[in-house]
């Protein structure tokens, strides 16, 4: 099952999208409010199977997708997490995830623009992320897995001037309104990505990053459970799960974003997000 | 005017904190929410100057303190702010302040038991606290001061073996209920931390930290208007100012806290955080 939060008239609900591309309307008024309520994964798939009569349905002609979980409490990031880009890099495989955070206002729209100041290198790194369905705290690996709501995209676009003026990545990593996510939730049924996921990143149509979920080193239920085992987890919270190589800091020179460039980060068997890059620095 | 959050018949209030050491209870669950109300200084203010007819008091012996801010959707903390802390060890002092993030999750009541397990070198980090009055976003300096509603204190106890598995400190400092804050928010115009406030940590009646705000290389203001430029900030957000030097972790032998240890730390001023510490290592 896919879902996402769409405008429509001008207020936002959450949906399922039907096999023919239509969305069903869901009573809530995003996938961030919907997870909260017990049961939700059967109430949406029984309406997706059987409509009932009354039920709105609205044509994809007519939906603008919205960041389809706009209200988590807790974004945490792992860095260093594709085993073929460190390997490749010379260095060892982590023994543990190397963790950050972000905040629910650094998330935005699937095809934002994203509009940046103070920073002069702004960077792409397309992931996956995986959206937690259930409270997690202390959970083990076969718990964690359970407890996946499901998969999205995400690009962690980072302001790598930023993010190297202290030791500590954060102010680099939680400009307001940069990570574009979606389109859509996808639900675990659908999607395996320790099966292997592919995730990409074009820019301006060319392809930079290209990688697959199998070479993760630690898996979304890893990650979600080795969280848990010092803070709580609850239904909404997202977890991105790293990126592959090919971003623009490693490439030499460095290549960075540019006022009008086009970032599409693609992952398979969710979509994709299209950003324009407005670069707004002050002279 | 000093204000606080409390437990009275099983249930939390705001309250402020009367000349006399009564509480007189306000309108609001604690002051996360109160903060959230346009002219809530004045409203608290005037009640306090003049009770009305009606209005509850509650002595101070039938009080419990709680963490008087439970709901922060962004507590943002300061690393290596303590310009004679840094200087002495032979460093430069920062030209950026270095920044990690904790979650509303991680903050607990002023006398909690701090309960924790999985680590074995848990530290102590005295800090005074800043709590946003006003949503700011690209504030400079004066605006940033004009928008704290106040002061209180914190330990930001940290995992040391945790926030060194990776570079990045986060999961370290992120420990569910390990961070105490309180006893009470002190307005700004009771307390001037550029001038000097006294921050130190007791370990079981041993002083082992104590600096002055004074030696702040970043003030309150200038880290509200720093993060204001990437990120808003709004009523109830925390920032924590970061610890003067004494640490265990920088002692020769280290020295981390054990089973049983109580940690004062005390924010002149502002008053005394006492937090009993419980290692729950499984063997």
């Amino acid at each position: 099952m896919k879902l996402a939060t769409i405008r429509i008239h001008d207020s936002s609900t959450a949906a399922v999208v039907l096999p023919d591309g239509d969305y069903l309307l869901l009573d809530a008024p995003d996938l961030s409010s919907l997870l909260q309520r017990e049961g939700w994964q059967e109430e949406a798939a029984r309406q997706a199977a059987a409509p009932e009569a009354g039920s709105r349905k609205v044509s994809e002609a007519d939906v603008e997708l919205l960041n389809p979980l706009p209200t988590p409490a807790k974004v945490i990031c792992c860095g260093l997490n594709y085993s073929d880009h460190i390997l490749e890099m010379g260095r060892d495989l982590p023994e543990y995830p190397t963790l950050f955070v972000k905040f629910a206002d650094t998330l935005t729209d699937p095809e934002a623009d994203l509009e940046i100041s103070a920073s002069e290198s702004v960077d792409w790194e397309a992931e996956l992320a995986v959206v937690v369905g259930t409270m997690l705290s202390g959970a083990d690996e076969a718990e964690a897995a359970a407890g996946i709501a499901g998969y999205t995209a995400a690009n962690d676009i980072s302001m790598r001037d930023w993010q190297n003026r202290t030791l500590q990545w954060f102010q680099g990593k939680a400009f307001d309104r940069t990570t574009p996510l979606g389109p859509v939730l996808v639900t675990p049924d659908e999607l395996d990505p320790e099966a292997g996921v592919d995730v990409s990143c074009f820019l301006n149509g060319e392809r930079m990053q290209h990688g697959s979920t199998a070479n993760l080193v630690f898996s979304a239920a890893q990650l979600l459970s080795y969280i848990s085992t010092f803070t709580v987890l609850r239904p909404g919270d997202i977890v991105l799960t790293g990126t592959p190589g090919g971003v623009g800091m490693g490439m030499k020179p460095p290549r960075y974003l540019a006022d009008g460039d086009v970032v599409t980060t693609e992952v398979g068997g969710i979509g994709r997000l299209e950003n324009r890059i407005r670069i707004k620095n002050t002279p």
